[in-house]
């Protein structure tokens, strides 16, 4: 059996390896992509982003036991793009896997792509086809949501979950920063501490707006992931939003949209490779690089110059 | 005046709104960019990066004091990829500031372009720009460090130093990060921590082949920021390298390297934009994307056709 075959038979340590694999953006990890394309599209996909330290990883474990027990198959994705500087992806597997079943049932992979080719943009939706194809039922992605990780969440899951934490002005620099707009459930945890009600309160005021417009509820939950209060309400809350969105042709348009995006981050992948041997290769660069060197033109106007000459624009 | 002359005249007011324009790739902004550019080049930029709670900050304020306690005038540019979570920009500049010279020998611009069009990439080195022909000295930038980030950190900088924290896995998870690649300087910060000395002495065994191969010193120095020591010694040992570098020729073919870079990176931004019109407007993409809906093709076979379709490649 090749790989591929072994990952669709259910191997976890294929599925690993070809996760490693497109992660690094090996040889042919698009022809790899493109096998393992056809086979995904089953799995529910649910991002969890919010500030470190907020709790996410708790709440990501307390809802894949819960669906587990359930019969599900849950894989979970954990970028972490600081995480060379925070303690290491592999041990930070090992230590939450301790509590987790020990029937296959969850599967936890880290991503720390810093350095790797091409950054973490697209990475994390290829590795998602792959836990897909797989089989599994559920895809939990989880991360502090940092630019283009961001937006890489946006256009791979179904549903987004933004956790917050009762700190004063973080609820407010959240709603400044987008996130009320990517956000399908807000989940204010550590709701044991003084300024919890009021934020809930204050984001209910804000979320009004977006109610009014789609019609769905999202619903601002107080949640103590640490003593498991709450994440069942979530993860019912979640459920209802799904429900809702496959109901009124969301979860479709969404994923076609998601689809159009996805083909326009390959392309814009691949055309920065053509570009620089192509650009690379104009006789003139060096020339050029010589003159803004020397003052006498600028990196912006002589950008300009060089895409004409490329035959790219 | 126009804000432009206004800002070659020393208005730190005009710098500031020039700064924003630059930030939200406003309108004209890379018109602006290009008439700010031949001002520009006189700067010494010198990036400072490394987990966060290293005491970054506390670095880049004592090196900044003490420049400007030379005569220097002193630009500060603060990334922080997470600050929506994280206090917010403008309040931590406010709170940096207070213990800074008010005489407007330092500067401080914190970058919270999360959510921004076109995100970060590029963001910090056309703020330098601006920064630079306004006429500072030297422009300090600070950031933790991911992902594109990083990047553009070292495609600004003539000098990059790596800040790390006695604690244990740290400096090796750095070295894996490829940190050693980018680090002209280490200072290991709060050096009164047990772990100090023994990741001093390990450091120092990896680097002896990076020494080798590029004849620079390399110094890795235990700091303590809070309590200003050896604070001076870190920026003795910047002007040396930043003296070694120009002797030995590798400033100027550094910034000879940047400038292509800069010419790949803008042209990379344009190239998108141009894609998805492009791309945008073939007739059969919508129903290339129901296709992929429903299974008949994938995104990556489909990218490779528009991509040939759309004369682009």
């Amino acid at each position: 059996m090749t790989v591929l075959e072994k990952l669709l038979d259910g191997d976890l340590s294929a599925l690993a390896r070809i996760i490693s694999y497109i992660e690094n953006r090996e040889e042919n990890y698009k022809k790899l992509l493109a096998k393992l394309y056809p086979k995904s599209g089953r799995a529910i996909k649910i991002g969890f982003t919010g500030p470190p330290g907020a709790g996410k990883s708790t709440i990501v474990n307390e809802i894949s036991k819960m669906l587990a027990a359930e019969g599900n198959k849950v894989g979970i994705i954990a970028v972490d793009p600081s995480s060379p500087f925070t303690g290491g992806a592999l041990l930070g597997d090992r230590i939450r896997m301790h509590d987790m079943p020990s029937d296959g049932s969850v599967f936890i992979r880290s991503m720390a792509t810093r350095g790797s080719t091409g950054g973490l943009a697209g990475a994390t939706n290829n590795v998602t086809i792959a836990l897909d194809a797989f089989g599994f039922d559920f895809v939990l992605i989880e991360t502090v949501g940092v630019g283009q990780v961001e937006l890489d969440i946006i256009n791979t899951c179904d549903a987004v979950v933004v956790v917050l934490v009762p700190e004063s002005g973080d609820s407010i620099q959240a709603l400044k920063a987008g996130l009320m707009e990517i956000a399908d459930i807000f989940a204010v945890n550590k709701a044991d501490r003084p300024l919890s009600a009021s934020i809930v309160a204050e984001l209910n005021n804000v979320l009004d707006i977006k109610r009014e417009k789609t019609g769905w509820k999202l619903p601002e939950l107080p949640t103590e992931a640490v003593n498991n209060k709450n994440i069942d309400t979530l993860l019912q809350e979640l459920k209802s939003f799904i429900e809702f969105s496959q109901e009124t042709g969301l979860f479709e348009k969404h994923r076609r949209e998601q689809i159009k995006k996805k083909i326009f981050s390959i392309i814009n992948f691949d055309l920065a490779g053509i570009m620089e041997s192509k650009i690379g290769g104009v006789e003139n660069l060096d020339s050029l690089v010589n003159d803004i060197f020397n003052g006498k033109t600028d990196p912006f106007t002589a950008s300009k110059k060089l895409l004409k000459l490329s035959d790219l624009d």
